[in-house]
C-alpha cells in the first residue's frame, strides 16, 4: 500500500506528542530514564529501562534513581567537558568489553557533542552510543536539483548494498553527521566531496542553507540493534541547483550510485517507501519550500509542516560562529 | 535596545510550551476554560477566564463547567455548521448589544470557521469574536521582492494611521485573513490586488506557495481591546519574486504607502521593533528560507525554526481541494 506524506513524517518523527494526549505521553514517559549530568539541572536525553538495566554503570560515577527514574553522570562541581567525556568513555568500553548492546558492535569512532543550556559544550560521547542515552544528534542534508524545460531532476543516491543502517535504500543527494567542533556548512561542503564527488568550488558557489528539520525518532529494525531507542535529530538543510554538466559520483564505498530522478519519480519512491526515514522527509520539505506540495494538494499539510519542525524537549547547539 | 530575532519570535508566539516547564504550563491552562461543541471530543480553543465570566452565555445552549473548566455549546446530536453558527451568532449579538468586550468593538462583518477532528468544518463566527474563543485562524502572507546585482529588496507597507489594530506598523507585501470556504492561494491572489494593486495575472505567473508558519499569540496591547486573548494563527506564506518594473501601489484604506528596503533596511527595521508582531516572523522566515539568516550568523537559530512551526493543540483545516 503506497506511503502518504504523512506516514512518512510519522515513521520518522515516532515519539509521542503531549499535545495529542497528555496521559499516553505521560504514561510511555514511564519507560525511560532522563539522562542528566550533575550541576546541570535539566535532561539530556531519555534512556530506555531496558537499557539502564543492562549498562555496567561503574557506581563511582553514576547515580542512578529509580524512583525519580534518572541517570545521572556524577562529577566533581569543576569537571569540564573533557573530564565528562573520559568517564563517558570508559563506561562504554566496558559495555563494549561485556557486549552489552547491539547498536555499539557499529562503532564509528567518530564523536558527537552533548551540549547543556543556552548550548554550552558538556561532554562528547561515541556516535553509535548516542541512541543508547537518547540525546540529540545533529547532521547537515543536501538536496542537489537540476532545472530544465521539463521541470526540476534530483541527484539520488542509493545507499551501498553492505551499509550498515539502511542498505540500499535511497539517500538525499548528500547527507552527514556533525562530529563535535563541527560547523554546519563545513560538514556538508566536506561530505559533498566525500560522497559524491562534488568540489568544494562548485558547492560554495550555489549552495544554499535554506533551514532544519527536527524530529524524535524511535529506532525500528531497519536501523539495525537494539529497538526503541530514541534519536532527536537536528538536520540542518541545504539546496544545491547543479548545472546539468556536474555529475556526482560516488566516492567512498557508502553510495552504490547516483541517478536523476524527477518529481513524480522521487514521489513514487516516497510512496513505495524507498527513502531511508529521515532522507524521506528532506525531501518533503524541499517540496513544501518549492511549491510542489501546497496545501492545496497535500490533506496534511499543516500537520506535516508542523512536525518536520519538531521542538527539542532538551537544550540544543549554538553553531553560531559569532 | 535592539530586538533579536528570537524577541520577535517570542513576541508573536508567546503561549508557554509544556516542554520548556511542564508546571508552569499546566499552572497556566488554569487561567482558562476549554472551548468544546457537543458530540466531539476535543478542545477547540481556549477562553480566557475573566471572559467566561463576562459572557453572556444564554443558558440553553451553553454549559458551563467550572470544575471542569470547560465551555461547551450544546446542540442536538444532528446539529449542522449552519445550525451551531447562528447560536453562536446570536450570543454574540447579545454581547454586543451589552457592550461587554472592547474587542467586539472592531466588528468585520467576516466570518471565520472553526474546525474539529480530521478537519471537518463545525461552525463560523464573526472574526473580531475569535480571540474571545480563542480559536485557531487562518490567514496567508506573501513577500514581494525584487532581485538585482546589489541584492533582494522587499517590498514592505505601512499600514494606515487609522487602522484598528497595530496602526502605522510596517506590514508584509500582502497579507490578509481567510473567511470561511476560501483557499489560501486563492486568499493571497485576492489581497494582492486589494492591497497592493498586483495585478492577478503577475501574481499567478510567479508565486510560489513555500510554507506555513504557525504560533500561538497572547494579546498584547497593541492588537487593541482586551488583554491576554488566545490567537492560535496559522499562515500560509509565498514568496513572489517582482520585476523591477512592477510597483506595488496601496489600493484600499489600509496602507499608507510602499517602499523597498534592503535586507539590512529590513533587518534594521525588525531590530527596532517596527513590524507588525506576525509578520516580522514571516520576514525571519523567508531569511532563514533564502538563507539570509543562518546556523552560523544567528545564535537562536534551531529555536527560531521550531517556534515558526508551532504544532497546534487543537483540531486544524484541510484545505486541500481533492
Amino acid at each position: 500500500m503506497a506511503k502518504s506524506n504523512l506516514d512518512l513524517i510519522c515513521e520518522c518523527d515516532n515519539f509521542p506528542y503531549y499535545e495529542d494526549n497528555r496521559v499516553a505521553y505521560t504514561e510511555n514517559l514511564k519507560n525511560y530514564h532522563a539522562f542528566r549530568v550533575s550541576s546541570y539541572d535539566v535532561t539530556l536525553g531519555y534512556i530506555l529501562n531496558s537499557v539502564v538495566e543492562k549498562f555496567p554503570w561503574p557506581k563511582e560515577i553514576w547515580a542512578i534513581d529509580s524512583a525519580a527514574q534518572t541517570v545521572t553522570l556524577v562529577t566533581p562541581a569543576d569537571a569540564d567537558p573533557a573530564h565528562r567525556s573520559k568517564l563517558v568513555a570508559e563506561s562504554l568500553a566496558e559495555a563494549v568489553r561485556l557486549e552489552c548492546f547491539e547498536v555499539l558492535k557499529g562503532w564509528r569512532n567518530e564523536k558527537y557533542p552533548v551540549y547543556g543550556p543556552g548550548g554550552e559544550y558538556l561532554l562528547e560521547m561515541e556516535r553509535s552510543a548516542t541512541p543508547l542515552f537518547g540525546i540529540v544528534s545533529y547532521g547537515a542534508h543536501m538536496t542537489g536539483y537540476v532545472e530544465d524545460a521539463t521541470g526540476l531532476k534530483f541527484w539520488i543516491p542509493r545507499r551501498a548494498k553492505n551499509k550498515q543502517t539502511y542498505p540500499s535504500m535511497l539517500d538525499n543527494t548528500v547527507a552527514g553527521g556533525m562530529c563535535t567542533g563541527e560547523k554546519p556548512f563545513e560538514c556538508i561542503v566536506r561530505e559533498a566531496m566525500e560522497e559524491a564527488s562534488l568540489p568544494e568550488s562548485v558547492v560554495r558557489a550555489s549552495i544554499v542553507p535554506v533551514g532544519c528539520v527536527t524530529y524524535t525518532h524511535v529506532r525500528d529494525p531497519r536501523a539495525g540493534g537494539e529497538i526503541g531507542l530514541l534519536q532527536p535529530e537536528v538536520e540542518y538543510v541545504y539546496d544545491l541547483k547543479l548545472d546539468p554538466s556536474v555529475i556526482p559520483k560516488p566516492c567512498d564505498d557508502e553510495v552504490e550510485e547516483f541517478n536523476l530522478l524527477s518529481v513524480s519519480e522521487v514521489k513514487e519512491a516516497l510512496a513505495r517507501g524507498e527513502f531511508k526515514p529521515n532522507c524521506s522527509i528532506i525531501m518533503i520539505d524541499f517540496f513544501i519550500r518549492h511549491g510542489i506540495l501546497t496545501a492545496e494538494n497535500e490533506p496534511d499539510y499543516l500537520d506535516i509542516v508542523a512536525r518536520l519542525h519538531r521542538r527539542m524537549e532538551h537544550p540544543t547547539a549554538s553553531h553560531c560562529l559569532k
